[in-house]
C-alpha cells in the first residue's frame, strides 16, 4: 500500500473487536488520540456511546478487519479470539493484530503460531492496570513477540498515554508477567473481600475498616522488592517478622472466620504452604521463603 | 502511690515482655523515648542489644513485672501470655498491662476477664504495622478495652512515635480489626510469595518481575476504599471489571501454575469462592459482590 503524502500524517485506523469494560476502555482512548476507531462486539448493543465518541459499528468481523490496520483484539480468552478470527473471511495483508486477551503464556504462543500460519503480523500483550487507567500515565501495557511489529503498532499503543513496554520476542512473555501479576492480584482481590465479610461479622462498619486496611497497600511495594532481593541471594532473614509468627497469625484468622461461619479455605490452603514451611524447618525464616516450598513434590 | 515533685516529671518506667521482632522493636523505641525499660524473654539471649541500649534485664516474670508500671507483653500467643502470667507471683498494684499479642478477639475478651478477677488492669491491642515502623511516624497501634486504662497509658505508647487508636471499650475489638487485617495480609503475602514462584518458573527473574509487581500495592488502596462504599451501598457495579473476568483470569493463573508443578491450592479455594458467585448470578457484577458468597450454607 503506497502512502500519498496527505495519508502520511493522517493516524492509523484502529479496529477494536471486543467490548467489555477493558475493550471499551481502550477504544475510547484511541477516539481521544483522534485515531479513526472501528468497533466490534460479538453481542451488540455496548457500541452506542463509542459510536456517539466517533467510532464506527462494524457489521461483522470481516468488515471490522477490512476497516482498520491495527486490530486491536480484547476479548474473554484465547478460545474466544479464535473462534472469532478463524472464521472470519477478512484479508490481513498490511494489518497488525494485536492481542490483549488475558490468558496463559502457552495460549499466546500458540495463538503466534496460529496468526503465522494464517500471514497474519502478530502481536501479544496484557494491560496490566484497571480500565479507569487507561488514556491516562497511569496505565500499564505489556508487549511481547516480533519486534517488528512491535515497531509497526507502538505509535498506535501510545493512545493509552501511560507506559507501553516490549517484553522480548517471546510471545509468551507478557502473558507470563500477567499471569503472574494476577496472581497476586486475584489472591489480594479475594482477601480483601474476605476480610470485609469478617470485619462485618465482627460488627465493624465497612468504611471504618477500610480506614485501617487501606495502609496495607502502602506495605506491598516494598515487601515486593525486599522479597525479590531475598530470592536471588537465597537467604530468607527472619529479622522482621518469621514463618511462625505467619503460622500463628493466620490461625487466629481461620478461627475467628470459622467461629462467624465464614468459608476459610484460601486461608487454610495458605496456612498448608506456611506449615510446609514450618515443617521443612524454616519457622524462624522470612516469608519470602514461602517461595520455595511451593512446588509440588513429584 | 503519692508522686513526689521530682517523680511528676520523670517519665514511666515500662516493662517489656515477649523479645521476638516485634517486642524488641517496642523496647528500642521505649529507650529512645527515654523511658526506664525492663526486658524479660522466657529463652535468654535475645536481651543484648537492648541492655546496651539502656534496658535491665529481668532475671524473672516476676522481677520484671515489679520493675515496670506500664507492662507491654507481645508474645506468640495468647496461651503464651496465660502460660507467662498465670504462675508470677507478682503484685499488680499501681501496674497497667497492655497486650499487644496477636489473637482473636474471644481471646482478647478472656484475658481481659481473666485479669479482672486478678484486679489486673488490662488493655489489649495491636499493632498493625511492622517493626521497622515502630518509633516512627509510620507506626500504627490499637488498643481497645477500658478507657480509664487507655488514659493511663496513653502517654508511654506514644513512644512508638505513631498513631495510636483508642477503638472502644470492647476489649476484642482491637484483634477484630487485627484478624480482618491481618486476613488482608496473609493472604496478599501469600500471593505474593505464589507469584514470584510462577514468575521464577517462566524464567522472569525477581528484580524485573518485582518492578511490575510493585504496581499493584498501589491499586489495593482505591479498591479497598471503593468496596467499603459498595458494601455499605450493597451495590456491586461491574462497569470496571466482573466476577465474569475474574473467573477466567484466575483460571489462566491456576493453568499457568499447575503446568509448572506449583501448588494451587489457595488459587483453587479462591476460585470456588468466584465459581459460587457465577452460580449465584452475579457474573455481571463487581468483584465486591464476592463479599457477600463467603458465608457458609447451614
Amino acid at each position: 500500500m503506497m502512502k500519498t503524502a496527505d495519508e502520511s500524517t493522517r493516524l492509523t485506523p484502529v479496529t477494536v473487536l471486543g467490548l467489555g469494560p477493558m475493550g471499551r476502555a481502550l477504544a475510547a482512548a484511541l477516539l481521544a488520540a483522534r485515531h479513526p476507531v472501528t468497533v466490534w462486539n460479538r453481542t451488540p448493543g455496548k457500541e452506542g456511546d463509542l459510536v456517539d465518541q466517533g467510532a464506527v459499528a462494524a457489521r461483522s468481523v470481516e468488515d471490522a478487519v477490512k476497516a482498520g490496520e491495527v486490530i486491536v483484539v480484547c476479548l474473554i480468552d484465547y478460545d474466544a479470539v479464535r473462534a472469532t478470527l478463524e472464521p472470519a473471511q477478512a484479508s490481513w495483508d498490511n494489518r497488525w493484530l494485536v492481542n490483549l486477551t488475558s490468558g496463559e503464556p502457552a495460549q499466546a504462543r500458540r495463538m503466534s503460531r496460529w496468526a503465522a500460519s494464517h500471514g497474519i503480523a502478530y502481536l501479544d500483550g496484557a494491560v496490566l492496570t484497571p480500565t479507569p487507567t487507561i488514556g491516562t500515565p497511569s496505565a500499564a501495557v505489556i508487549l511481547s513477540g516480533s519486534r517488528h511489529v512491535y515497531e509497526a503498532v507502538q505509535e498506535t499503543m501510545n493512545a493509552v498515554r501511560g507506559t507501553v513496554t516490549h517484553l522480548g520476542d517471546d510471545p509468551g512473555r507478557a502473558c507470563a508477567y500477567e499471569v503472574a501479576l494476577l496472581d497476586i492480584f486475584a489472591t489480594s482481590v479475594n482477601g480483601i473481600a474476605h476480610a470485609f465479610a469478617l470485619a462485618a461479622a465482627e460488627g465493624i462498619e465497612p468504611r471504618r475498616f477500610a480506614a485501617l486496611a487501606t495502609g496495607i497497600g502502602g506495605l506491598l511495594p516494598e515487601m515486593i522488592t525486599r522479597f525479590a532481593g531475598q530470592i536471588e541471594a537465597g537467604h530468607y532473614p527472619g529479622d522482621r517478622s518469621t514463618i511462625a509468627s505467619a503460622a500463628s497469625g493466620i490461625t487466629h484468622v481461620i478461627n475467628a472466620a470459622s467461629g462467624h461461619g465464614i468459608d476459610v479455605g484460601m486461608l487454610a490452603a495458605a496456612k498448608g504452604v506456611i506449615d510446609r514451611a514450618v515443617a521443612d524447618g524454616y519457622e524462624r525464616e522470612g516469608l519470602a521463603r514461602l517461595t520455595t516450598v511451593l512446588h509440588r513434590a513429584g
